[in-house]
């Protein structure tokens, strides 16, 4: 027997179930589920994805067995629906929809009322008793059918739609009469005939065919690879397509589609949530053509209908024990639907949603844990409008995906992404969004359109990127053209800033002032749960009191990495810094470190109190000499002036400085080895700050850090140093102190050797941005030219500067912890590089069995939950 | 028992022979061979390394019972010559040397004479009845205790002396008179008193015990840490010391002292070579100060003294098989042997020995190999004056070590090392050199000298450091102080060219040109036996069909690396590859490689016909763009009247190419990715190439190298054109062609992953000199500002880049083989950094059993010994 690849469902039955996801995509699971439940469903069969993998894998050809199965599966359609494929009294028309895995929103192709011809359109008329209905639907089978079969671009039906809607003076389709739709439809099939040198194909069979392919064609369109990409959804996985007997909200007053949410996506609120339109089908809504009606006002209109509806949704919520993203339509008063799936949320949402269903019992605190992803938490974490800030907002629109965001106006997808790439911060203002501005969206700060509602195109994808958003905003006029667009009397061009405002609606003119948010107390709650089960540490990487106090709200346990030399360039410091470089001997080095030394205890007297009674790692100077230095002719004008020094020779000496490869050179510890008397004066800051605290009575617990050791000669003897100093500053203040002395392991070479470094380190951070360039051999400041040219080409699936490169980089993380531990077992080993706060490379710590990760105040939030996700998914 | 430290020798039987030289050092198991062989040598005893290390690690404390085994010697050695020491009748003087395990020619102390004092002195005079030799040792005593021990500068007493010769109108020491030594005795002891604070210590035992001390303590003065650096000698090794009867080639004509070899060290020719001086004592020949005489008129002069010492240098070099360097003293006609030891030669002549010795059946085929080092042999590649070109010497000096050199005249050795640390090629010109010279003589390209002999200071050194010296240059005059020489009425100054010549002792003014030498047939045969041998075979790196043909001529076995960009550069092709780096679209760019591909196919057909019958390994582009393109003002201009584009477009490209970190830019195989035309004109050029080639009946074996990978996805992608585009030319040319595809491994993710990307490779080169710079994360352009420190710290044993780092980079080569091996069992591997002809780092290749190494022409015979000496020394 042939291998099964059309999987029915209809009368209360079906072939799968809902735990179907891989074989018969989500949509194809989810009818196959709701059939099961006995909810009203159209009834239909599934093409597995396995077809699909197949028919890629085969020169586009079908499996063995599939077509035979599919005329068997449309055989059982047409007797569970008394009608039949292409007959001409009462025609069978079919759905054919794609549905992968994973939701894609709007990425592949859907074709509606197939079946239908010249023939069939009259057979519906007539059988319907609504001619008026028969010819809309046919007119939105060709266009629908052309654009997505025949590749005849969509604009051109648009253009006649809308020629005919002026030359009979009407707003609305719903307007056009029956005669005017016949015409329509006649003028379509010009165009088609016109466009592609054939009529338009009239036999049913043909056409589900061509559709069938063409949906499984649209899962490698560019913009489902770049979905897919952005989405890390595989390339292998293929798409199901679902064919399905038509129900038609477009039958008249009695009729209507919707789309709705079992709880509110955007707050998480435990709500009914959603939006319909009477008369129309259900691309009317996702499209955002026309602006749909709130849910709540389907009560009044079709209170029989809500009713069911009500019932269904709460049923499939307690079913599913997940908010459900749901698609009804409703023809002459019956109710049908038409998919169940996990609905996409905010963080926001997801966060309110795990919360609730906690305390109403439906799911158990891993499972709440769980529901809340570490990536989505980033959204909460994204700036807000300054709250003491006055603004006046030009307009409001739909608050679509919460958040603020301001940037320069651009008017397209690919200026976006140019502009993105010089560094400019950017707004993407559209009239609406399609799957093809996937990219611009994607580097954006924000989305602002001037139609669809708050499940149009623009606000689903806004939401799951975590972006902010504003839709369906009426009083924009946008002109592309011109590059400009107007809000009443006031006109915005290309590149002047604008601020919106997610949350709330509002579009501002200008730069307004935004701030970090505040954690909810769900959203405390959530990091509350999941330190119950995660194992990793989570520190900062702060060089502040106010980062540190920032951080620790956020939950840091310590300070993973704090960067000395941030602290060189503030104020009036940097110029007794650049006095000690310019310094002709060590002795007048000496004089100009003594200048700085008070600055830095006074820093890191802020930092311990800060921590106080957790340990705070410090980082000893880093960068080269040269990166204190002026670099234009109006800065060295002005140390030259400060320091006494001519133009002249400051030059001098940034030439002598200048380095070929400064990631490669002078830096790190090779200052601490050449310019001992620099990190001396550190050591002493640092000691002195601890030690003066501790006569206060706080617990303070330094850990020193040397950076870019490569031998462990340079550790040892930089080890001794710091220990030399520091003991005697303790001694000094006759205070019990305890603090460790460990390295950065950043070096392949590092962690080749850790087994040697290992006899001198108390610790081991694992810088792995300094790793992922030196194992890489890639300069993060200069990747540009061709890293985003290898994540398109997958050479690596991911940024390996945001996604730690476990192959590579990883590689070295392991065999530097696994010989630390050889020699000194219990070896504290951290990150502190940015993978700290990416949940990929919080799973990789926790995996090879790191102490801690060390990430920015920020991240902190998403590094507790991964970390606990890590640790629940062993 | 206590431990035994003191080792006596005399009457023909010593306590331990010539294998104890861990033990006894070099100089004390020569003395007891020779006492054991019947040989007459002065009786004494030798305190062991082991007493010297002791006394370093406890603090200056004489292990225990060293003192006691010392008394009881030297009670032995009053018997053994009838005298006592300190007894003031016929009184027993010793000198007191150093001698570690290898030689360290006049790093360490050295005391004469000692056991005089005002009393014995009286007491010398009157038993040898020679008073003025009495007093003559009595003033060298001083003078030598007084510096070595005492730490009075030497020039202190060369100043006294120098005008008591001046008061007394005399040009030489041997003509001042008894009564004049006495004087300068006085003298020197009042200078002793002043400069000391103290009277000159008369105790004889106090006299021994300080020498011993000093010499133990010269083990760790600065230049013998700097010698033991440059010549790798372990700092734990310490030395021995020897105290031995003097006697006296002080006593008249009847008496004198020499040092001899039993061939020439530095032709190798079979004759006994060698200097005396009448009536002095040892340190008057090696110190320089006076002109000796060449041996072989010391037949005439003492023919009995003459036949003894043929009879015991004939016998010593049939019993140690092998070339010895030895010291002897005349005493009233009677011959004393003081040291044998293992001769230092040139290259020049250590081949030519070890070949000799081999056709005269003294030692087999092996010991020849292994008697000629690696590093020695580098001397024979070094530079010598062009014989086509005229020029007139300036003066004529002796040639005390081989090869020529030119650069500029620097007096002093700290200023030669300044210089040479700013790059410029030095000639150090010194009256006489010493120990203290030897940091400037190790970075000059040669040394001159006016004063001193073959066997001098400078001419010593300098053989062994393989560097071109003309000593005992007597027609210059130097002004150090002017910093200005004299040679007849020519001055030069400081930084003015020299010319020298060290193979026929010629000072020329000025810059001549200098050629590469021609190998020696017994040269030719050493490398041969060499072949014998080694397993790893040898190749070149090589841009050109000239240098293919020196390398091949000196044994390549094939080219390892062919750097394409190098023919980027030459005459007008660098206007086509910069119309290439500057055209605005992939069609503009194509353009310009066109006119490019006729040159690089020219290149390879030239590299193809020096190798034919070799292997060619071809690298692809491998530096960033931006290095084409102009950067001076001037460039700039031309450049763009060149191509059209203005001034401001070439600058403006050349920001948008800038790289903060050229070396992990936009290169290597990165280009190939995001410029694959650029890889495609270069395939094609090799490709279309071979094929003519192949068409003539030459064997060609192109291997092209992708550089830069790091993972197996941008080979996978570069290796499908690779193949597609050879494919297609072999096809098109109608021939049968192997070639190879496989890539650099030079990058540590490369080493990592080399289990991947051997799938898509053929071979693997380790570019160890990329591999270094990411695996250390030391930029080699930058690293002069702290490696050199590195070193002198020992926190790098030897500069990385010059010799492998086994630990760190070593350790991810060694990754890479057994990876690559995993997944292709049959892989070739090879090495093709600068390390290739470094014989440390052959060694290592050797081990790890790599196939092939691959070093710049000159190197080749380097490669070659070092590959049969690792085989060998399994």
């Amino acid at each position: 027997m042939a291998h099964k690849y059309v999987f029915f469902f209809g009368d209360g039955k079906a072939e799968g179930d809902g735990s179907d996801k891989g074989l018969l995509g989500g949509k194809g699971a989810g009818l196959a589920e709701m059939t099961n439940l006995g909810i009203p469903v159209p009834p239909g069969f599934t093409i597995s994805t396995e077809a699909c993998i197949s028919y890629y894998t085969n020169n586009s050809q079908y499996p063995a067995g599939m077509w035979d199965q599919l005329l068997e599966a449309l055989k059982k359609l047409e007797v569970a629906t008394g009608k039949g494929f292409g007959r001409v009294e009462n025609p069978l028309l079919v759905s054919v929809r794609s549905g992968a895995r994973a939701s894609m929103p709007g990425m592949m192709d859907t074709v509606l009322n197939l079946g239908l011809n010249d023939e069939t359109v009259l057979g519906l008329a007539k059988k319907s008793g609504n001619e008026r209905f028969a010819w809309d639907s046919y007119r939105r089978f060709i266009s629908m059918f052309g654009d997505v079969v025949l590749d005849v671009a969509h604009h051109h039906f648009e253009a006649i739609l809308r020629s005919m809607k002026s030359e009979r003076n009407v707003q609305v389709d719903t307007d056009l009469t029956t005669a005017d739709l016949k015409e329509l439809v006649g003028r379509y099939e010009d165009l088609v005939k016109k466009e592609t040198g054939a009529p338009f194909p009239q036999e049913p069979l043909e056409q589900l065919k061509y559709s069938i392919n063409a949906v499984f064609g649209s899962w490698n369109n560019p913009r489902a690879k770049t979905y897919r990409r952005i989405n890390k959804i595989p390339d292998d996985w293929g798409t199901a397509v679902n064919i399905q007997a038509m129900v038609f909200g477009n039958m008249g007053d009695t009729s209507g589609t919707g789309v709705a949410f079992t709880r509110n996506p955007s707050t998480g609120e435990k709500a009914f949530f959603g939006e319909y339109l009477i008369n129309a089908q259900g691309e009317d809504v996702v499209a955002g053509i026309r602006t749909p009606e709130p849910i709540a006002s389907l009560k009044d209109k079709m209170p029989e209908v809500y009713g069911q509806l009500e019932e269904v949704y709460l049923r499939l919520e307690a079913h599913y024990k997940d908010m459900q993203d749901i698609e009804f339509t409703v023809e002459q008063n019956v109710l049908y639907m038409l998919q169940t799936r996990t609905g996409k949320r905010t963080a926001r949402s997801a966060i309110k949603i795990a919360h609730d269903m906690f305390n109403e019992g439906l799911i158990d605190k891993k499972t709440a844990v769980l529901r809340v992803t570490p990536e989505q938490v980033d959204q909460l974490l994204h700036p807000m409008i300054d709250p003491n800030v006055q603004y006046t907002a030009l307009a409001k629109g739909l608050p679509a995906s919460p958040g603020a965001a301001v940037g320069k106006i651009v008017f397209q997808s690919e200026h976006a992404e140019d502009w993105a790439g010089r560094g400019e911060k950017v707004i993407l203002v559209r009239v609406e969004t399609s799957p093809d501005d996937i990219g611009g969206m994607n580097v954006a700060q924000g989305i602002l359109t001037a139609t669809g509602g708050m499940t149009s195109h623009a606000a689903v994808v806004a939401r799951g990127m975590g972006k902010c958003c504003v839709a369906g905003c009426g009083a924009l006029q946008i002109d592309a053209a011109k590059k400009e667009l107007r809000i009443g009397d006031t006109v915005l061009r290309e590149g002047d800033f604008i601020t919106i405002n997610g949350t709330t609606g509002e579009v501002i003119n200008g730069q307004v002032d935004l701030v970090e948010p505040e954690l909810s107390s769900e959203f405390a709650d959530i990091l509350d749960w999941s330190d119950e089960y995660r194992r990793l540490g989570v520190r900062t990487n702060a060089d502040t009191p106010h980062d540190s106090t920032v951080a620790r709200e956020f939950g840091a346990e310590g300070i993973g990495l704090c960067r000395t030399e941030h602290m060189f360039f503030e104020g009036d410091r940097i110029d007794a810094v650049r006095e000690m470089i310019l310094a002709e001997s060590p002795d007048a080095r000496r004089r100009a470190l003594a200048k700085i030394k008070p600055y830095q205890k006074e820093d890191f007297l802020g930092l311990f109190r800060a921590m106080d009674g957790l340990p705070v790692t410090i980082r000893l100077l880093d960068p080269p000499l040269h990166e204190f230095l002026p670099h234009t002719e109006q800065d060295i004008q002005k140390v030259a002036n400060a320091t006494g020094l001519s133009a002249a020779q400051l030059k001098r000496k940034a030439e002598e400085l200048h380095e070929f490869n400064p990631m490669l050179g002078h830096r790190g510890c090779r200052l601490g080895i050449s310019h001992p008397e620099v990190y001396e004066m550190q050591v002493e800051a640092i000691m002195e700050a601890a030690c003066e605290l501790k006569k206060e009575g706080l617990d303070v617990k330094p850990e020193i850090m040397i950076p870019l050791v490569g031998h462990v000669k340079e550790l040892a003897e930089l080890r001794e140093m710091t220990v030399s100093v520091s003991d005697e500053i303790i001694a000094r203040y006759g205070v019990e102190m305890q603090y460790l002395v460990g390295t950065m392991i950043e070096l392949p070479r590092a962690a080749i050797t850790a087994d040697e470094i290992a006899r001198e380190a108390d610790f081991f951070s694992f810088g792995t941005n300094d790793l992922t360039q030196t194992t890489l051999g890639i300069s993060r400041d200069d990747s540009g030219k061709f890293l985003p040219l290898y994540v398109e080409k997958k050479i690596f699936p991911e940024d390996p500067f945001v996604s730690i490169d476990e192959a590579g980089v990883g590689v070295l993380v392991q065999m530097g912890v696994d010989k630390g531990r050889q020699t000194r077992p219990d070896i504290k080993t951290g990150i502190c590089g940015e993978h700290g706060g990416d949940p990929a490379s919080v799973f990789f710590c926790h995996r090879i069995g790191l102490d801690y990760v060390s990430c920015s105040p920020y991240r902190i939030p998403i590094a507790r939950l991964a970390a606990a996700h890590a640790a629940l998914s062993e």
